[in-house]
């Protein structure tokens, strides 16, 4: 089947979905905005070459006839353990909620898998029912949350990936602090006290926030000529973190510090080493990221660096809420961080 | 202005904005249902009448035109400290997922004010924009969610309750435990061990769940000739838990025994039992209930009541697909409790 018109490569039209119902455009049209005018036998003849097509009404063609929904969905691809194991997506909803309780629109919550969004929420998503999503915790692997910006107003938690690495769309809009220079301040405060062997635990390589600040610990150490050897890969929960820890610890017997890219791995870092009997920050100095609940909440005071996740919550929402009025808010907004000095380091 | 047709006492009708805007019923069926046939004059002079009389469109009527949204609310009226702070909303959360992972719907989670869902929220629940919903945490004092089954296929997480400790509607759909006999098993194992001062840590008392526990607890006292006079209300929170812990400890010099209606709020009664130096459970036994990750996170392992609170998602799900299957599931299933003995008592 060659398409009449295309809007973009690959995508199903609605000239298309006519031709295969054997209909006129006007008899889809009335179907996909549900008007009371079409017998429920064409409609039925109408969904299935919809369906069959896999076609997505597009927007631009539904804003002439639909009304808003008023709902915004805020997009998380994980699943309930971390979702709720992670203080930061309390901090990111809560940011999220505190601005929309000022606006005229519900957040819509859709959990959904891991890595990449199910089938049934991707039509969901695009299928008229949000007016804009808030997109967090974006993996590089999924090519539908990174192309999502061109169906639909998004803005993105923390700069957005393409496919393998590659860098986002200039157009995406987000929020994210400047999580490179975050890493180089916890690994120079390191360096800065006297560590020599300084290793990290990282976040998942399909994230660029965890990608960034494995890059800031890797800069601090160069720059100041030291190694870059000592690094184990964690996932951001307690137990990747505590895995890497062992990893670490077996692997390189002079290590002296860790610049751990999220409190809660740090978190389960600090049980492997009181574990062995390794004394924090005698032994061996811990710097933290995030400033969660989880800094504070053991025996040892972490030292860690701090952003502003509420804020950077309220930020998506006012972009978001900017771009649906209308206006043109600013592509890029990054938050500062902070390094906060306890007992760990 | 005198309605010439009421569906219920003071709710708008469709001919009352027909009336105000001066067009036929078939235009604001159209404008409602976003007809492509409607000039945007028209629209705009509906949509403003529609606006002024607060009118919602009725479901059965848009059913007869609008198709299926394939989502399902659920509703949480709590804020998200307490959402995320409390893991009987992960493991909810998490068997609601897993079953709705089987079916075509979607889940969007809609955190909704504590004890009362805002004016957008009703309008965007009875707006068509889902299929069904299902609600957890429910507070008696709010009209709204008491009611939505009228207007919805609803489930409940926990027996419903009407407006000031009203019962809920025989036509209810709910699944639940026995909170009244779960509270009865932890409090009777307090009595078998040779506790006689034995005093309770309540939920919030608009809350089913909070006052069936403490009638458990009460009647478990009575029926060994054991005085109910040691009272303390929590909110379900550690903090309150540790608050009304003080409250207890302050007024009933004798207690030697405390049942807790939640591991959240048992767990900070056992932080101020330590900070007394009252030993555990050599000096006051604990039986908390939930059987949740805070059980066993501190030094001292909590005897608990389990209840199944993932099953119950799962249920809750389940009972709620089959409606919107056209089916007729039971109106109330009651999942079992267990005594879970640890070292707390």
């Amino acid at each position: 089947m060659t398409p009449a018109t295309v809007d973009s490569p690959g995508r199903p039209t609605l000239e298309e979905v006519a031709r295969l119902a054997g209909v006129s455009r006007a008899t889809v049209s009335r179907v996909i905005n549900a008007s009371p005018k079409v017998s429920p036998e064409v409609q039925a003849v109408v969904e299935a070459a919809i369906a069959e097509l896999n076609y997505v009404p597009n927007r631009a063609a539904r804003s002439l006839v639909a009304r808003a929904t008023m709902s915004i969905a805020l997009v998380v691809p994980e699943d309930a353990h971390r979702f709720f194991g992670d203080p930061y997506f309390a901090d990111i909803v809560q940011g999220i909620s505190d601005r929309l309780d000022d606006s005229d629109y519900v957040l819509n919550l859709q959990l959904t898998h891991p890595s990449s969004p199910s089938e049934k929420t991707r039509r969901y998503l695009l299928g008229g029912n949000v007016d804009g999503a808030l997109v967090v915790s974006h993996h590089s692997g999924d090519h539908f949350l990174a192309s999502i910006g061109q169906s639909l107003p998004v803005v993105f938690g923390g700069r957005p990936m393409g496919a393998a690495g590659t860098p986002g769309r200039p157009t995406d809009y987000y929020v994210d602090v400047d999580n490179r220079l975050g890493a180089v301040q916890g690994t120079r405060h390191l360096i800065a006290s006297g560590r020599r062997a300084i290793g990290t635990i990282t976040g998942p390589r399909d994230m660029p926030a965890a990608l960034d600040r494995e890059q800031g610990w890797r800069d601090a150490l160069l720059e100041a000529g030291l190694s870059d050897e000592r690094v184990a890969h964690g996932d951001f929960t307690e137990e990747g973190g505590a895995a890497a820890a062992e990893e670490l610890l077996d692997r390189h017997r002079d290590l002296d510090a860790i610049f751990v890219a999220s409190d809660l791995m740090a978190s389960g870092a600090l049980g492997i080493l009181a574990g062995r009997g390794r004394s924090v920050p005698a032994d061996v100095a811990v710097v933290g990221y995030d400033n969660s609940r989880y800094a504070t909440r053991g025996p040892i005071q972490l030292t860690t660096v701090a952003q502003p996740t509420r804020q950077m919550g309220i930020a998506m929402a006012d972009t978001l809420l900017r771009l649906l009025a209308g206006e043109q808010p600013q592509h890029v907004q990054l938050l500062p961080t902070e390094l906060i000095l306890r007992d760990s380091a």
